[in-house]
């Protein structure tokens, strides 16, 4: 079923960490292959409506196996996928959202990071990422 | 009330086989007249979140007995239709849903499928609409 | 993630056979690992009412990894989980959702069938577990 | 907004390790006084279900400031909230969520367990509040 409990907390610590380090107050999310929740945490300050986010980007990226703003880019208006968020109960398609693999390269999960811009919650999710693949 | 299961489960084994043969993974459901589930599969491997999309393609093509892209076209901002994706608990407007008819050219039901482009969603649904029609 | 395509369709046609042998209409639905659709199955004039109920059933047996109506023993007023079904979206905890394991005992999926009797809808599933253990 | 990240995570592993002395799998869900969750956990094998579960207890216990099960006493048939439980989204009203109170008596938010008995459910969640209280 994809990630243990000992790597999603590695990968929200390593979140945390970078989040710190960029003065961010974020919300992280872990998800496993079966797109369900192992690990959340909500740092001291960060947007309360940014839980719910945070768990949707993790859910999203796994989804569909990319990093949700890709997802994003086809869903505009014109694009491909316009309104692809009104399915699976409502997905978030803006950056922030990274599928986690394995040393094997298959997908194991994802994190999902929401509380500043979606360029800092794509940095600090990818922290995330990068913890489980040193 | 439209498709029997035994349409449904040859519409469904005509996609597959098509997305086999263009190397996709894909989630493929058809819905009878009524707009309700008749078979669904997805195919080892393939996106988890188009389980709910290729349920909501067909869907949307027999609610609207037309390609779920034509009805895409027209929800666009500025559309006549912009928007229409918050009704029915979520529409899907982009491509891979097509309405079934009978011989006598009665809608019977609708495919929908999700796993690729909406390109190849469209080709693989189209696969199993003509697999009844032959 | 559990349960193959492969699998899950030899089980919903185990499913079917033993419904067609008991004279039944069934809506017949496999889960995987992560509790995700893989196949369904409407049998020619069963209940629609019961497409939703056999996929919850499914779903309810993999979140608990028990026959769904064990679950249902304990959900009774006064029981320990007295209105259990509130949670995770709706739960269905009368039988017709068994667990599906591996030849190493581990659970890899859940099949659900809805659409007689809860006796019925119980054998009828055990038909689609058993097709997968032989 | 009550309890911090870091009394959360305390909490968190205080139940962690609790469930590992008793030998259970469990889910904990911590939130803050304003029923947000802050801090999560689902420990490897636990039911899936019961990520849902476990917020939803701790959010009830918040709600109402008391353990979830003095509230499923008063929810039964004939009980004086009969079927809260449909209130709030879906409540959870058997044991396993208790409020979590500061040094001054003040609620501070709740944790919510879930993966076995609901006798269990309540002992590790209780590890959990006693380990921000000592």
């Amino acid at each position: 079923m994809g990630v243990t409990l000992e790597q999603a907390e590695k990968a929200v610590r390593a979140a945390k960490e970078k989040a710190q380090e960029l003065n961010l107050k974020m919300n992280i999310a872990v998800v496993d292959a079966g797109a369900n929740l192992v690990a959340f945490a909500r740092m001291d300050g960060a947007w309360l409506g940014s839980v719910d986010i945070a768990i949707r980007k993790a859910r999203t990226a796994r989804f569909f196996d990319m990093p949700t703003g890709d997802l994003g880019q086809a869903s505009q208006p014109g694009g491909s996928l316009y309104n692809i968020e009104h399915s699976n109960g409502g997905l978030i398609t803006f950056p922030g959202g990274i599928p986690i693999k394995n040393g094997s390269g298959e997908i194991v999960g994802a994190i999902g990071v929401s509380g500043s811009t979606v360029e800092n919650d794509h940095t600090v999710a990818d922290a995330g990422v990068k913890a489980l693949s040193s």
